[in-house]
C-alpha cells in the first residue's frame, strides 16, 4: 500500500509559489509590452499551430520553462490582443488588476458552487455584489434580493437570454394550458418579438428553447430612429401575430445594440409587453456599464417594467471575462424552469428552502466563484473610479467622432451614444457596391497592419466600420494614432485605382507599407 | 480633452505585478495551511455574509489589504474546501499547480475566442489538446480532428449533453420531416432513453430542448447489474415506446454514474442506438479520467459506436474548473443546430470555411482560453504523471474499501470500481427507516466535525454514504484518519439510544464533541 504515498504532488504549496510568481512576472511583462504586439494576430494560415506542436501529449513531465518558451514563440503570435489599447473591435472585453486578482483567487479556491452548502460564501457574495451593482445602476428594488427577485452571474449574455427565455416559456406553457391548449400546440405557436438589431444570441436562444424560428418576429429598424425599434411598429407586429394565431410570450429590448449602440424605448416596450402579457427582457450587455453614470442612466428608464435585465460586467466594467450579470424580478420562474434535485445533491439547507441554490438559475450545474472578481473590481476601483473609467472612454469616443466629422472623406453612419463610432469612407456616387469593397479593403489594411483592430457591421445595407473604444489601456494617443492611420490608409486607397487590382493584393501592399514605417 | 488622459489606470503592469505577487503568496499559504480549515464551511446561518459586508459598493477605491482582510475574516469561513485532502464529497473538482498557472495565463490574456480570427491560438490549441487527450483515452480516430469530428471544451457536462441533445434534435426533426411529419408533431414525440442512474443534467437538457419530460424514459436498474442498465431492458423500453408512437432519437450511456460509479454496457447500447437510428452519447464525466490508464480503458469499450463522448478534466484530471471535454464524430450536426452568423461576426477566414469557429459548438457566444490550462496539465505532469495520479487515488479507494469490509458494523452497497466507495452503517433489522436516520446522522456528525466531508445518495431506496477519493492532496493518512473518525462516530451513535432524541440535537452534540477533541 506504500506506493499510494509515492508519486507526484499535484499541488505543492512551495512549488506553486515559485511557479506562480514566475507567471505573475510573465503576465506583468505582457501588459508592460502589450503595445509591441500586432493587435490582430498576424497568423494568416489556419492550422499554423499544428505544425509547431507535437501530435501527442508528452509521456514524461516537462518544465514550466519549456512551456513558457512555447508560449512566447508559438502561442503569443497567434493571439489577438484584446487588452491592447489599440483594440477597437467588436465590443471590449475588459481586464484589470482587480479583475485578475479575483480570477486568481477564484481559481485558487477552485470550489464548485452549485448549491449554497458547497460554499456558502460563494452564493452569498454573489447575491451581495449583484445587489451592489444593481444599486450602482439604480435598478428598481424588485431586482434586488429581499423580495422575490435577485441577481445571478451567467457566463455570457447568450446564457442570460437563454435562461430567461426558458423561464418565460415555462410560464407561458403553464398559462396557455390553463386555457385548454395542448403543450404541442402551445410550443408551435409561442412567439418572440424584438427588433432586427437585437443580438443573434436571441435567435440562438430560440433555437435552444425549441421556438420555431418563423415565430421569432424581428421588427425592422432604420436610421429614422437611429436603429431603435419603433413602439408603433412593434405593437402592429404583435397585433398581426395574434391575428395569425401566434402566442407572443417574450419581448426583448436592447440598450446598446451590437451593430450601432441603439437604445430601444424601454418604457414604451414595457407597456406593450404588459398589454400582451409577455415577459419583457432588457439586454444591456454592452451599454449597461455606462448606466452607472448619472448622465447615462436615463437610457435605462423603463427598466422598472422589465421582468429581467442583463449587462456584461466583462465587457466594459473591468471584470475579466466571463461575468454577465442577470437580474430577475421573480426568481421562482427560473427555478420552475431549471430546477432538478437528484438525491445526491440534497442537503438540509436546500431542503428547508432557506437558501439560494444558483444551480437552479442557470443551464450548467457547476459554477465558479465569479463574484470574487466583481467584488474586487467594485472595491479596488470604487464607484467613483468606475464612473471615471467609463467617462474616459466616452470622452475618447467623442474625440474620435469629432475627427470623423472634420474629414469630408468620411461619414458618420449614426450619431454616437456611448463608446462606439459607426463610420465609413464615402464611396464615389457611382460605386457599384456602395462602398463595401472600399471600406472592407480599408478595414483589412488597418487590421493587417497590426497597429489597430476594428470590425464592421452592415446598417441599412451599408457596410459600416465600427470603432469601439473601451479597452482598459486606451488613451488619447491611441485614438489619435488610430485616426492618423485611418486617414493615411484612406489617402493610399484613393491614390490607387481601386478597381484595377484584386483587393487582397492591395491589402498586403498596404500591410507591408505600414509595417515598414 | 486633457481630462481623458487623467484618471485611474485600470491595469498598470507594475501595480499588477506587486499585487499579484501578494495574491500568489496568499494562495500558496492557503494550500500550505489547507488542512487547518474545517472542510465543510462551519457557517450554518444562511445570510451570514450580509451581516458582515456593507449594503453598497464603496464610493472610493479600497486597498488590496482591506480586501485581503475581509477574505480572511469573512469569506474563508464561508468556503467549503474542495481542495482539502479531507474532501470526499460529490465527485472531486481538481486543482493543481499546472491548472492554476493555465488559469492565470488565460485570465491574463483575457481574449474572447468565439471565432478563429479572435485569437487563432485559442481555437487551434483547443483542437490540439483535445486530440492529445483523445489519444490518451484511445478514442477512435473519428473523434479527432482531420475528418468530420473533433473535440471542444464545454464548461460542464450539463452543457455538453445539452449541445449534443440539441444537435440530435435538429437531426431528428430534419429526418422525420422528410417522412412527412410536422415539426410540432415531431417535437411532441421525440423521446430520450437512458438509465435511472443517469445524471440529472440529462433531465435538465431535455427541459431546455423542449423534450416533454414524459418522453424521457429512464430504464430502472438494480444491484443485480451493479446499477448498470440492462441492454435487454433498454431494448424492451424502446420497442414499447415505438409501439406507443414515440420517436426515440437520443440514447445516453454513462461510464461512472454519480450515485455509484456504475458503468453502462456501451457496446450493447451502441448496437441498440444504431438499430433505432438514435444519437448515442456517452457521459464519462467522472470516470473518463481513469480511462487514460490501460487497466481501466476497457470501461470505454464500445465508445467507437458513440456519436459523442464527454469527460470532465476538471473532475479528476488536475485541470481547474471548468473544463469539460466533449468529442463528436460529426461536428456539422453541432454547427447545424447552433450556428448563427450575424454580419458583425463575419470575417474572411470564417467565410472561406477554412477554420473551426467554436461559437457554433456551444450555447454561449463568448469563450475563455481554457485550452491553456489543459495544455499546462498535460505537459507539466506528462501522461505518466497523470496515470500515477489516478492510480494513487484508486489505490487509496481500495484501501478504504478494505476498511469497510473488515468492520462488521458497516456494509458496502456496491462493489468499488474507481475512486468511489458506497457504504453505510448497517441498521438494526427492525429499524423503521432502514438506516436513513442512522446514516444521515452519521453523515452530519462527520461533516459538522470539519475534519472530513462526504455526501450521500440513495440506491434501491437505501440511504447510502459516498466516499469519493480524488482530491489532489489526499494521501493514505487522510483516508486512514477519515476511516478512524467514521468508526468513532459509529461507536458513539451505537452508544446513544438513537430513537430517544431528535436527530438534529444529536448531530449538534456530536459536532460539539468533535470540535472539542
Amino acid at each position: 500500500m506504500g506506493e499510494a504515498n509515492i508519486g507526484l504532488k499535484p499541488i505543492d504549496a512551495e512549488e506553486f509559489r515559485k511557479h506562480a510568481h514566475e507567471m505573475v512576472d510573465f503576465i506583468a511583462d505582457y501588459y508592460r509590452d502589450i503595445e509591441s504586439f500586432p493587435v490582430r494576430s498576424q497568423v494568416s494560415q489556419p492550422g499554423y499551430l499544428k505544425t509547431l506542436l507535437p501530435a501527442a501529449a508528452p509521456e514524461d513531465p516537462e518544465t514550466l520553462e519549456e512551456v513558457f518558451a512555447d508560449i512566447q514563440s508559438k502561442i503569443i503570435p497567434g493571439v489577438t490582443h484584446w487588452q491592447s489599447p489599440n483594440f477597437f473591435g467588436y465590443y471590449p472585453s475588459n481586464s484589470s488588476t482587480a479583475g485578475l486578482l479575483g480570477e486568481m483567487l477564484s481559481a485558487g479556491l477552485n470550489i464548485v458552487g452549485f448549491s449554497w452548502i458547497t460554499s456558502p460564501a460563494a452564493t452569498e457574495l454573489e447575491t451581495i455584489v449583484l445587489d451592489w451593482l444593481a444599486k450602482l445602476l439604480k435598478l428598481p428594488d424588485e431586482f434586488l434580493f429581499g423580495g422575490n427577485g435577485g441577481g445571478v452571474i451567467q457566463g455570457t449574455a447568450s446564457e442570460a437570454v437563454a435562461v430567461v427565455l426558458l423561464a418565460a416559456r415555462t410560464r407561458a406553457i403553464s398559462e396557455n394550458k390553463r386555457k385548454g391548449l395542448s403543450e404541442a400546440e402551445i410550443l408551435s405557436k409561442l412567439a418572440v418579438y424584438t427588433s432586427d438589431q437585437t443580438h443573434s444570441c436571441l435567435q440562438k436562444g430560440c433555437v435552444i428553447a425549441g421556438i420555431p424560428l418563423e415565430n421569432l418576429v424581428t421588427v425592422p429598424t432604420d436610421i429614422s430612429t437611429n436603429y431603435a425599434v419603433s413602439p408603433a411598429a412593434m405593437r402592429q407586429a404583435l397585433e398581426d401575430g395574434v391575428k395569425q394565431g401566434l402566442l407572443p410570450f417574450f419581448l426583448c429590448g436592447t440598450v446598446g445594440t451590437t451593430s450601432s449602440s441603439a437604445v430601444d424605448p424601454l418604457s414604451a416596450l414595457g407597456d406593450i409587453a404588459k398589454d400582451f402579457g409577455m415577459w419583457f427582457h432588457v439586454d444591456a450587455a454592452y451599454a449597461g456599464s455606462a448606466c452607472i453614470c448619472p448622465e447615462f442612466r436615463h437610457h435605462l428608464d423603463g427598466v422598472e417594467k422589465a421582468d429581467s435585465f442583463n449587462m456584461n460586467a466583462h465587457k466594459w466594467l473591468l471584470t475579466n471575462f466571463d461575468c454577465s450579470a442577470l437580474w430577475v424580478k421573480e426568481s421562482s420562474h427560473l427555478v420552475s424552469a431549471l430546477s432538478t434535485t437528484p438525491e445526491f445533491l440534497r442537503n438540509k439547507a436546500s431542503d428547508l428552502n432557506q437558501v439560494v441554490d444558483y444551480k437552479d438559475w442557470q443551464i450548467p450545474l457547476g459554477r465558479r466563484f465569479r463574484s470574487l472578481k466583481l467584488w474586487f473590481v467594485m472595491r479596488m476601483n470604487g464607484a467613483s473610479g468606475l464612473r471615471s473609467y467609463i467617462r474616459n472612454h466616452v470622452c475618447l469616443a467623442k474625440r474620435f467622432e469629432g475627427f470623423v466629422r472634420e474629414d469630408p472623406r468620411f461619414q458618420l453612419l449614426v450619431p454616437r451614444t456611448f463608446g462606439l463610432i459607426c463610420f465609413r469612407l464615402k464611396p464615389e456616387s457611382d460605386d457599384p457596391d456602395n462602398g463595401r469593397t472600399l471600406n472592407s479593403t480599408l478595414l483589412e489594411a488597418l487590421n493587417s497592419s497590426g497597429r489597430m483592430f476594428i470590425t464592421h457591421t452592415v446598417l441599412s445595407g451599408v457596410y459600416t466600420l465600427r470603432m469601439a473604444i473601451g479597452a482598459p489601456l486606451t488613451q488619447d494617443k491611441h485614438v489619435d494614432a488610430a485616426w492618423k492611420l485611418i486617414q493615411e490608409e484612406a489617402t493610399t486607397l484613393f491614390e490607387i485605382n481601386l478597381v484595377k487590382g484584386p483587393s487582397h493584393i492591395l491589402a498586403n501592399n498596404l500591410c507591408s507599407k505600414n509595417l515598414n514605417t
